[in-house]
């Protein structure tokens, strides 16, 4: 298992010469100078990302993390513990949201469980990395051990690490786990040092009386567990969930590897402040696709600064999100790729 | 032709009792109630066009209008008139930034010369429609004829009714002609009611000085040919542009036939707001794909009462916008026809 510091020495820097030639590349294309906006800027990142100046997206894979959630006895969530096992399934089937928005980006869906409560066949099309039957409940004590922690945050480098001599040219950020908005908010409240209520939705869909009792059980496990929020790996263990360490780790190693993350919601979310945690300019690997309808995605998209993509009121996570960022961080770069130049294609430019 | 009243008659309503069962079905997919968001809205949407529950979208279809303006002699572009045909050139070459976002999304473009100021080969693969050299400068009197403003919607319309035996399934607008940001901002004060220099902006880019002789042009124009604010059809024929017309006649078309149709930016908003005009019931059948950066864009929207789907600060045209935008309501579309429901994949549903 790498030390945080390992992890730190091993991301370097975007390639920043490669992007100042990316831009001249989309000035000369045949379009007034700017004129695709938020797409000129993410072809420009993925160039700085990858050192390459026709980065190549064929091959596109979204990881859904799976866990469970101790805290779930306490009755925060709408929905039983049993669906988290049950959607694993249901993704292995490609019925799910994700399966039907990954295939519409040419995506794969890889689901990895990380710690569900529930054994599956070692025959089941998985990557099987269980960490634990669950999280212990936050409220009685630390959601995990700092060992967990750290295996949490290995399991999701090690898929990276595996997907490199595949090719993988881009990653996206899934998560299934009933009770995740939760740690996420803890999480979220913790690292973007932000009041519990202001970071705590209603998640799948708990009512207003739900919602409050989110709100204090959040509260009363961070006074219990006292997580120090100048350490993510502390904080992750004492109120964090075993998928929302390996998205971090996900992270960290597409960072690693230079290879460009899109990162889903807000569960996805809490996942980047751990990796913005661990080593800050992993931040620079990151983009984030959608706004979620989760009140403390926006203070987590800030504490990471980074704008989202698109805003379409979307709460379901799984990486949905990504899938369709996934599609457009693609646009992007076929942009780069494609297009014509003034030069090329004989068009005169702009009166000076 | 068609008479406006004929057009009027020829649009429906959406099918609400089809919009009830596919929100019925979106809420017994496996995903918490309406978690999709602007995805569950859009896939409602285009069931209320279509009147399919499952409505298929294989047959996209992109249709980008050019045109050019007489206008462009009082400097109100950055980029001379030649411009418009050579751009037609790289549509038909594939190299332009619409032919490289349709094939992203697996949509053909399909160009139209309404009124480019050039004679095209007729063994070019576009739609010959030319109803004129460009229009005459609206600075000196009306930019078109009644029955040239008349012709330029014929054209748009005449294209659906070709695509529909083909089996089209969505259409998205796009446009491609210097100073056509002039007439589109003339149009947006009038049918919007609102000062000319609130929804005037820089276009492919002009300095500040080039802005304000904009702003002044317009409303001289305005002055000189007094177009009725409650007549699109004049408001067209006085200050618009073939492509725009052409454009509101596609949107027109989409609507008679019950086909969703996915306006690009400012200048296809500018040809929305004209249709609108003609047919109040035809905003029914817009899908608002992006928020551009021109300034009068946002009041356009609000006069269509469209929400956006993304706003990426892009103001180019051609129909980029709308591509993403295709790809985006194909997405909402497979999530009603594929996902798997609570009981088809066994998983529990929500603790009541």
């Amino acid at each position: 298992m790498y030390t945080p510091q390992e992890i730190q020495e091993k991301i370097g820097r975007p390639d920043s010469e490669r992007m100042d030639q990316a831009q001249q590349r989309l000035d000369s294309l045949t379009k007034p100078r700017g004129s695709l906006g938020r797409l000129e800027q993410i072809a420009r990142k993925i160039v700085g990302i990858t050192g390459s100046l026709n980065p190549s997206m064929k091959n596109k894979v979204i990881i859904t993390m799976a866990a469970d959630h101790g805290v779930v006895n306490e009755g925060v969530s709408a929905y039983p513990q049993e669906v988290t096992a049950q959607m694993v399934y249901n993704f292995l089937s490609g019925g799910a949201a994700i399966n039907v928005l990954a295939r519409h980006v040419g995506a794969r869906v890889r689901v990895a469980d990380v710690g569900v409560n529930h054994d599956f066949d070692s025959v089941c099309d998985l990557w099987h990395k269980k960490i634990g039957y669950g999280t212990a409940n936050m409220l009685k004590g630390p959601a995990m051990t700092r060992n967990q922690a750290l295996q949490s945050i290995h399991a999701g480098i090690q898929m990276v690490e595996k997907m490199v001599p595949e090719g993988c040219e881009i990653i996206g950020t899934g998560d299934m786990g009933i009770g995740n908005t939760t740690a996420s908010s803890a999480i979220a409240a913790l690292l973007c040092e932000a009041d519990v209520r202001a970071v705590t939705g209603r998640g799948t869909g708990v009512d207003d009386q739900g919602l409050e009792k989110k709100i204090a059980v959040i509260q009363k496990a961070i006074q219990k567990n006292r997580p120090d929020k100048n350490n993510g790996l502390d904080v992750l263990g004492k109120v964090g969930g075993f998928e929302i360490g390996a998205i971090a780790g996900l992270i960290l190693g597409a960072a690693m590897h230079r290879i460009p993350v899109v990162i889903d919601g807000f569960i996805s979310g809490a996942g980047a402040l751990i990796a913005q945690s661990v080593a800050s300019q992993s931040t620079q690997y990151m983009l984030a696709s959608h706004c979620s309808v989760e009140i403390g995605h926006t203070r987590i998209l800030q504490k990471l600064k980074l704008a989202p993509m698109f805003d379409f009121d979307m709460r379901l996570g799984e990486g949905t999100g990504a899938a369709l960022g996934i599609g457009i961080a693609e646009a992007a770069v076929k942009i780069l790729n494609e297009m014509a130049t003034f030069d090329s294609a004989g068009v005169s430019k702009k009166s000076e």
